[in-house]
């Protein structure tokens, strides 16, 4: 039925979000997958398992084909039969990850490159709805590190994840009917509250089947 | 120094060219690096045993991210180093196999597509001399099932290979400076020769600096 996905630096709430969303809408009785990138199919967890390997050497260019090949199988093993079977689906990352992290945060790839490299990998698929929850990559940080002082981590990580929250806001600003940005300080229930209004808007919008509540 | 790999279908005798020539140059005592595709190095060869797990599913598009994550680390971490240390490196298959099978045969993605597409995975390196062993996929077939009747073959493996045999030719009516191509039902000795001469000449023009013998 749709695809919504949620995007962010690791430590601005995107999970919990996407787990809310997807609890709430099974209580509301709704047929709802949700995934995580990367992963999702046997063969996308056993690349997340690579990419996850602490002694294996990964050279970017490796790693941004990695994910697109465990997208790629994602995407037609379980998302498009779900979607065909008017499933809900919810995605913890998508390609905007790709698009930010690689693209953004690595610049392996150009900007025009990467985006059109998604519709190769996806056949074309895209998000119905994307939420960006937005942080500053030190409060991420410091939320990653339960709190201790973000000043620890090292300047070479905190430019790239300055890069990749540059190349989020890029998008946000090249597709705002696809993307929705929320300020990642706010409450994770108020949160909450404006993913679940805004994606009632969004499924009236797409077939006149809000849930209700 | 210089980059030199040989394609065609399975069973063309390509594997044995390769072996034949990478001896033939370690007897001159030139320094050899030989790589064989999908592999080389840990993580290609991790995901080599996805590609080759059979109780895996892996669609078309995952495959073709598969190979090239495969083939973008070896670039990294095997070849390019080998290169800047003045070696020669020998590939039992290359990114033209790529376009071959998953260009020509799976018909996955449009030709010039994934042509562009390996300049990206590999940084823009190419082969400085590619072999292209030709021969029918019926006799490919038969001396890959050790003399029997290819026709036991189902039509669509047959109508794949043809596939991607035509695949190949197109590769090297497109860049006859770079591939040069054999016919495969010449006896190994034979073939072998050819290649060392030419691969002479190629070392030749490179440097000046052709093996004796």
């Amino acid at each position: 039925m749709i695809l919504v996905t949620f995007e962010g630096i690791d430590g601005s709430g995107k999970s919990t979000q996407a787990r809310r969303l997807v609890a709430r809408l099974r209580e509301r009785g709704r047929a709802v997958d949700h995934f995580r990138e990367p992963g999702g199919s046997e063969l996308s967890e056993r690349i997340r398992s690579l990419l996850l390997d602490p002694d294996l050497t990964i050279h970017a260019m490796s790693e941004l084909l990695l994910f697109a090949a465990a997208r790629a199988q994602l995407v037609e093993e379980r998302i498009r039969p779900a979607l065909a079977e008017g499933k809900i689906v919810v995605c913890d990352r998508f390609y905007d990850s790709t698009t930010a992290y690689q693209g953004g945060g690595r610049q392996i790839v150009e900007w025009d490159w990467v985006r059109s490299f998604h519709a190769r990998v996806t056949g074309g698929l895209q998000p119905d709805r994307t939420y960006l929850i937005r942080l500053d990559p030190e409060e991420a940080l410091r939320r990653r590190a339960g709190g201790a002082d973000a000043d620890r981590m090292e300047r070479s990580d905190s430019g790239f994840y300055r890069r990749v929250v540059r190349a989020y806001d890029r998008l946000a600003e090249e597709e705002p009917e696809r993307i929705l940005c929320l300020d990642g300080r706010r409450g994770i229930d108020d949160l909450a509250g404006v993913v679940w209004e805004d994606l009632r808007a969004v499924l009236e919008r797409s077939q006149g089947t809000a849930p209700s509540g």
